[in-house]
């Protein structure tokens, strides 16, 4: 059997703070509104993918968190395929510009073999698929030598993988044309512009499966008529505050934006028929503490923002962060024996005042909350040089099947 | 003592299907979109109201629900201000008409007392001042001989008191007029017109007082940019379409257009900074039944509509009501020692079928609903003919004083 070609690589989760929602092109993943992330630390929120060629594979495979999948999935074979075009195309201009026909080096002829593995529970809710497709393009390319601008690909697996293809702060410019070829992300501002910004995943225990998003936006493309005058005309205006905001470091104005488009988002939601909910009793709770806890100190010192399920996710600076996570705990009190409360980044203890807990006067709600993982901003896609990392062994099988 | 002059009239709560949400002018309460609404049969759910005059009262003075309350309260000042003032004019007008100086026998120089009293529980969260506002205002009409347009006056008190002035299906036409002339209920069509239309009051037992609409509805005119949306484009075009729906008596039509209409509401609030949450878990729960039991008979047989509260109104069919009432106590178990979970119209008892149930395929929420009352359309303010209804005695005191 001949050895295969292997590249590992990982790819970042990332979290938008002017929110995604709504397609003008569902095969093409063409957004009606241009939309920003944070890209969250690697260390704590990660997708590891290999992928191996080989001559001896018999058919493409796909492996995604230890369970082998269906490859004919079409948006896996739409990335697949643009991978493939790319490359066919540069090695094309290779040979017309060095006469070298013998570059079919990059396998293009064999079969692939893709594992995938992510560092946290897929049932903890976090949007996974960003990081995923994010990944799946970023190692693909790699292994076919395919270079330049991937973010037109990634968007083709899954709308908002595209803002993964960077680390910081990144913007998805929805763009004009119809083929989407000017539908790309790029970055504001690189992952060490604002090291004070930390950014905590309140992991809420979800009772039961919400709406997913794809079908959740199509539902509210075709009958909310607030979605369609938040893209046309409100999100224009937020994505200029929202990256001059993120430029001068104004977490204020940062904090507040986030907030605010969080609950359009959610509030285009309910605008659907029938509506859609994401935000739950938990969510709720968490949105009352957050602006209680503001206006007890008289300016926005944490911002919350939830995705299409009811994990929050909150920003805050640095310096704020040990009395907020024990404001959360104190508010949701953790299970007794239900493991670790705090993972990620080291949280210093903070005392807690008698004034603050009844200044934010909620009664508290044990329990729903699962626990907080603690990061920050991070970078893009990297590969991993180390060749234990693999998760296909030389036999292009997975070295941990589950 | 001399022996007052008494007065009594009753008057119905009414609730829109078409929302009002959000003032153009505080003061004179003008609203930023016309609304409609159905109003609700006075045997369930009314105000009644005992207005006397005496040359013997020393001052003005009001009792609500047994309890004596502040008359200088501004918006009951603009409604006795404005009674006073077209009673005024009408006199001014017969003195110049006949001639007959003789004619202050509405006691316009009195002092009056006012005793106000609801026929259900002002605990249920039941929008109680449109009702108690158009029973005060009628009622002060009366007893100064007022004719003609009077929802312009109730208006006043509370805006959407103005509809409670007429019976059946109501407008309130937002009017342009800077100081309010045209802006005013109209009845669309009598309460006679769609006998077989019912209405189930779902009384959620709410757990915290939510954001009273006056402020909450001042925060969203300030904050939310899709409330203006809603109300310059989207509110017009929808109330045509109910107006419509409701002289066609098409449920299907008036039933999505009502559902959408509170959805989009509560969106509106969603979007306001920060939020207003009006819906909770049980409410959440309402809607999801509502939609999963129109799609298991593949048409719409009911909708709901909320207000600024967790409480539900269901609109059905009559003969849809023993089946649906059946659904909603099984999915929301109330208290084996609750009291009567059933109240208003009877309602005769329909069988549910295990195939009903879990095509809905909730998880039941027990006590989530303290009780249901069934109700229909009704008639406008009356005047209550028997003395013995009075709510003051003939020393212009409450007969009852809790």
């Amino acid at each position: 059997m001949d050895k295969p070609n292997i590249v590992t690589c990982t790819a970042p989760v990332n979290i938008a703070v002017i929110k995604y929602w709504g397609k003008r092109d569902e095969e093409l993943i063409l957004p009606i509104n241009s939309s920003l992330s944070v890209t969250l630390h690697q260390e704590q929120l990660k997708t590891t993918t290999t992928v191996a060629t080989s001559r001896s594979f018999q058919e493409d495979r796909i492996w995604l968190n230890g369970k082998e999948e269906d490859i004919t999935h079409p948006r896996l074979q739409s990335c697949l395929r643009e991978i493939f075009l790319y490359s066919v195309r540069r090695l094309a201009r290779k040979r017309r510009g060095d006469g070298d026909p013998s570059v079919d080096s990059t396998g293009l002829s064999h079969k692939v073999h893709i594992c995938s593995v992510n560092n946290f529970p897929t049932a903890a809710g976090l949007a996974s698929s960003a990081a995923g497709f994010a990944c799946l393009v970023y190692t693909l390319a790699r292994v076919f030598g395919v270079e330049g601008e991937l973010s037109g690909i990634a968007r083709q697996g899954s709308g908002s993988a595209c803002r993964s293809m960077y680390g910081g702060f990144v913007q998805w410019i929805m763009g004009k044309k119809d083929d989407g070829k000017d539908s790309l992300a790029q970055q504001v501002e690189p992952e060490t512009h604002w090291p004070e910004l930390r950014i905590l995943v309140l992991v809420a225990s979800a009772e039961r499966k919400p709406v997913g998003s794809t079908s959740g936006m199509q539902t509210s493309v075709q009958t909310s008529s607030l979605l369609k005058h938040r893209a046309e005309s409100v999100v224009p205006g937020r994505m200029v505050e929202m990256i001059e905001a993120v430029q001068r470091k104004d977490f204020a104005a940062f904090a507040e934006l986030t907030m605010k488009d969080s609950n359009q988002f959610h509030a285009t939601c309910l605008d659907t028929y029938p509506p859609i909910f994401y935000l739950n009793s938990v969510s709720q709770q968490v949105i009352s503490l957050v602006h209680r806890y503001n206006r007890h100190y008289g300016e926005t010192r944490v911002a919350y923002t939830f995705d299409a399920g009811p994990n929050a996710v909150i920003f805050t600076l640095q310096q704020h962060v040990p009395e907020f996570v024990q404001v959360v705990q104190h508010f949701f009190p953790p299970e007794t024996n239900g493991g670790q409360f705090f993972k990620g980044l080291p949280v210093n203890h903070a005392a807690l005042s008698e004034e603050l807990k009844q200044a934010i006067g909620l009664e508290p709600m044990p329990k729903g909350i699962s626990y907080i993982i603690s990061t920050k901003a991070g970078p893009g896609p990297c590969v991993v040089e180390d060749p234990t990392l693999h998760l296909l062994g030389s036999t292009g099988l997975p070295k941990n099947t589950v």
